[in-house]
Formats: C-alpha cells, structure tokens, sequence
C-alpha cells in the first residue's frame, strides 16, 4: 500500500482541535519523489479514461489536481468557497458537525456530457466530494472517477459515493 | 506578447467591488490548449535554473505553481493563511488597503540554501508575494525567480520585488 508514500506523510496529533489527528501533506508534496510518485500513481489510472476536464476543490485539491489535468491534457476546473469566483455561479450547501458550508462553480466551466475527473486530496466524511459531485452533474458532466491522495476510512465518505468510481493512494484504517 | 493566451483571459466588471476589472483565469485553465502553453512557457524559463522548491501563494497559486514544481523535478511548498498549517509555521504580515493580512509557512518547509522559485497567478500591489520572499529568505532559502500568470503593471507591485528576477505571462498596463 506504498508504504514510501505512507511514511511521507506526517501526523499532528491534536489539530485543528483536541483528539484529532490530522494527516499533513505537505511532507510529501516538498518531497519531489514523493510528490512525482503520488501524481504519476494517478495519471496512470486515469491515462486511458477520456478525462476531458478535473475538477477540483479548493485550496490543496488543486496542488494534485493541476498536475492531474495537465498530463491528462485536460481543462482544469476550480471549485471554490462561495463569493470567490467572479462570474455566474451555481452552488452546493453541504453539512458540517456544526452548521453548514458550500461551494461554487462558474456554470460554464462544463459542456454537456464532458468527462470528468474529480480529485481532493482528503476523503474524510465526504461532505465536500458529494457536493462537487452534484455540481459538476447539475452542469450536464459525466462523473469517470473521483480520486483522493488520502481516504479516512473509519469516517465512511467513500457511502456517499457509491454511484461513481472511488480512487485513493492512501488509506487510513483507524485515526 | 502571447495573444492567443490573453484572449482565454475573461475580464469581469465591477468584482469584486464596483470599478475594479477582475482578470478571471478560469477561462485559461479550464482550455487544455492554453492551460498547457501557460504552464510550458513557465517550465521553459526555469528548467535549467537548478530550482528545488516551488513555493506558491493559496489558493489559485498552487495550480500553475504544482505543475511547476512536477514538470522541474522540484518540490511544493504551499503558503497559506494564519492557522491552517498543523506543524510548527512563522508569518509575515503584510498591510491591505484596509488592515492587514498574513501568510504562514511551516518552518521545516524548505533547507538552507535551496534553490525556490515563487509562483503566484497575479502580481497586484504585490504585498502577498513580498511577504512571501520574506518567508523564504527566513528559513534560508535563495530566491532563484518569482513568477506570475498575470502582472497588473499599472499597480507597480514589481517595484516591491526589485531584489529579485520577476516574470510574468500576461501583462495589463490599464485597468
């Protein structure tokens, strides 16, 4: 379960709050091996895909993301917090443990029937990834695969996705 | 001065406040032709300048600045605002029209010495990047280029950068 990619990820226990322990990127993204490994595990999945445009959502989705859609050669579609992107929009509210939150996309960024990647770079409770799911679909996109560098499995997002193909690098199977 | 790019540039009236033309780049990257001749004209310039780190500026920093750092074999460095990175950070501050902001990397982001190009899409009144090149240079590293999609020359943010070699794609002389 590539355990080079593994190691290169660093926990910080007790963030953003108490009992938490968050799964830090950013130690494997410096690590240009590392990093070269995680895009590359990705671009051949989806090589032979069709992808015409990855979606992705802000602001780590993007690091992997980017390099997603440009191997692909693929257009490249942020989604954003609302009031970010400056043209019209359609958005997505989504539940949190307290109150909610949304996100945006610009309703050009698709043409009917385009294939689409979805990529993050955390599948936690999937809150985030299904409201993105409903966005790109809304816009007429055709869901080929949503991929993730992390999935936490003991907190079951991959339940709120069982109508498309679930991808990730690294799983955890307990916090 | 690359037409061909500057035409998948949209400009949007009055956002995100009335009277200011917001350069959307969205239109760019979501067009694999110019998504990838934008990246490509990046890559060119600094493929033999020895860069090991890409440091960029959240969140629409990280789309170019990732490819970047994949395509030079380099690693990616993410700055972020106060409070989301989980391991130990220093922060610069920087003024806005109104009040001020900062930006945080962590500490153990990059080794003295390290040759980094800085990425960011816009250089505006060039306040998040300075402070930025104060954050790299804190933690030692050497300041190889720093770079932008876009420059909104009429702002004169380059003069703030006059330490370092700038380059920008695209530039606006009026709004």
């Amino acid at each position: 379960m590539h355990e080079d990619l593994l190691r290169s990820i660093r926990s910080v226990p007790d963030f953003p709050k108490k009992g938490i322990v968050f799964r830090d990127i950013t130690t494997l993204l410096k690590d240009p091996v590392a990093f070269t490994r995680a895009a590359d595990i990705l671009v051949d999945r989806y090589k032979d895909a069709g992808i015409e445009k990855v979606v992705s959502v802000e602001s780590r989705g993007y690091i992997l993301g980017a390099v997603l859609a440009y191997r692909l050669h693929a257009g490249f579609v942020p989604v954003r917090k609302p009031g970010k992107l400056p043209a019209q929009t359609i958005r997505e509210e989504y539940k949190l443990e307290y109150g909610s939150d949304a996100v945006e996309v610009h309703t050009d960024a698709l043409r009917k029937g385009e294939r689409v990647l979805l990529h993050d770079d955390l599948l936690a409770t999937g809150g985030t990834i299904e409201a993105t799911c409903k966005l790109v679909e809304r816009l007429g996109g055709v869901i080929a695969g949503v991929s993730f560098l992390i999935e936490l499995r003991f907190l079951k997002g991959r339940d709120r996705l069982q109508a498309y193909d679930v991808f990730s690098i690294l799983k955890y199977d307990t916090e």
